[in-house]
């Protein structure tokens, strides 16, 4: 029996992994899904990194959950690292979902296209809050490719706009290279958020930082929580495991 | 319900869609295959990049087709790209599956790596009409790699000799550069015909270059219309629908 | 019915192929999987490439098997090549599983990334006797990633240590390239052993050496044989016939 700890990623709040978690419980594990800080609808979205960070930390703590795999989907790639330096006791392996894994001293910004970084800057300048609000034809082309019209929309009704301040703040993560915790990288195959390929993709650019580190793959899109939550709980049982 | 259009690839006639077109229809689509100018037996091979895409605008214009989804294949990826430019009122959404997306100016043959570039000038100069009969190892090895010998000898007895002209003629694609038509790729994991890898693989080099793109993959090879046609008009509808 | 020669990589011994044989019997095949010297528990572990080599060799004339199919996993990619230099004309065709594909006058150790070349001379330097022993973490997180832990560890207690010698011979392989040797590379998907990617991976870096070759791929780790033999032995199929 493993415990899991589910960490979605920018635009989502814990809700993200409802069926995922359902299937983990019936294959007889644990897992929770906190919602990071300034993340969900109607909330305080004035948060810094290091907060979004601690309130993974606390919510671990909180429960006092040890032993965990702790997994971080996209953007919580940069949190799972840091939660990491916190609490590397409480942590028998993480897992990257195609999530970002970056370089000591970079923001996620600085990891990103440049396309991609003019399209959130200038998402977050229109807002009143220093939010970047999704654009739904880049969901429904880029990140649920693999899903009808309608599981599109429904999901994405789900989401809420993303503090931006998070994605700049650069982040410090000599201790994280240091950590001897065990690393698994699952990428979905088609997942074409970032273009695939040697200079910008997940995998093989981001996932072979990670040193040693065990490689799953399965099809699937960005958001394989809603197209394929079934199959997703089976492949992180797979990443997870000793 | 969808209206398809499928355009065939190099040494190809619209017949090579038979069986994928059944599948369409089986699931409630309506789908066309014409047969590009110089292309199929017997007729005459004297055409230039121009003429291959006015007989494919001309066939969708002389069914007064509307709302249609276009996929290229291959080759076929030049002619769409054209094709768009001419009537882009009437396409819903472009496919490009295994298929070229050249650059402004570019031509077909100077996407090609250098050994191709080679074999095909050498074929064009051997034939007596500036074609290019495709060699049967070529086939069996590179673009029938899934089949069976007896799949990639049936399919290889339909082919015939390819016009070389609209391989050499530049292409003018800034129109299409510009076009807002909504743009998918389908890419078969095992076509190998353009060696995979970043310098000169289908994807991610040439379906990079189409923007924000829908990515639809699938096992199989170059030539899945043939080895898997049934797995193909599924991907065709995924890759399709809005 | 085709006749195979599967030859095992480093670590192993030809009883790795005991599940695959079967499945290969029972489609119809003839199949022998002998152990490269130096290679197997218990015996002399002082041996060069080119010995390595010629106990393949001796094995295949011994039996005088002809018209083979030769199969070569791994490190043996480097051994079916020599092997074909040697005797060519029994072979009809030559299959390289995730194996290495070495230029002329390479030494399996110059095309390692750097960090592998400094732990396999470490723990070389270690042993009494020149060898390598596989260290478990390595093999559980980067050969066996898609098994689960008590496949890991039973697998990991058939090796034994692995010469290094033929590891550093340079190998003269100008014959080989201009062998007319229809050639396969057979190459599992989640095989992380070496770097993903352009820079060090199998696929394409090493496959497209062989110039005109037939791609398969199937699912896996490096060390498919184990965690999906039925499923590798199908594929061996695929890539071996003609």
């Amino acid at each position: 029996m493993l415990t899991f700890v589910l960490v979605h990623g920018a635009w989502h709040d814990g809700s993200a992994w409802e069926t995922v978690i359902k299937h983990l419980q019936a294959q007889g594990h644990q897992a929770f899904a906190p919602t990071i800080a300034g993340h969900g609808k109607s909330v305080d979205k004035n948060v810094n990194h290091a907060q979004c960070t601690q309130s993974i930390v606390d919510s671990i703590v909180g429960k006092d959950l040890t032993d965990i795999v702790l997994l971080g989907h996209s953007f919580a790639g940069t949190i799972i690292a840091k939660v990491a330096e916190a609490i590397p006791d409480r942590i028998r392996r993480l897992i990257f979902l195609d999530a970002f894994v970056l370089n000591d001293g970079e923001s996620l910004r600085d990891s990103l296209p440049p396309h991609y970084q003019a399209l959130f800057d200038s998402l977050a300048r229109e807002s009143d809050d220093r939010t970047m609000v999704m654009p739904f034809e880049l969901w429904r082309e880029a990140l649920l490719n693999d899903a009808d019209l309608e599981l599109a929309r429904s999901s994405y009704a789900r989401l809420s706009p993303e503090p931006y301040q998070p994605w700049i703040d650069k982040l410090d993560l000599k201790q994280f290279y240091s950590l001897p915790i065990p690393k698994s990288y699952l990428y979905c195959t088609e997942d074409n958020v970032l273009p695939q390929g040697e200079q910008w993709g997940w995998h093989p650019r981001m996932s072979n930082r990670l040193g040693l580190f065990r490689l799953v793959q399965m099809p699937g899109s960005h958001e394989v929580m809603f197209s394929n939550p079934v199959g997703l709980a089976e492949k992180i049982i797979v990443a997870g495991r000793d």
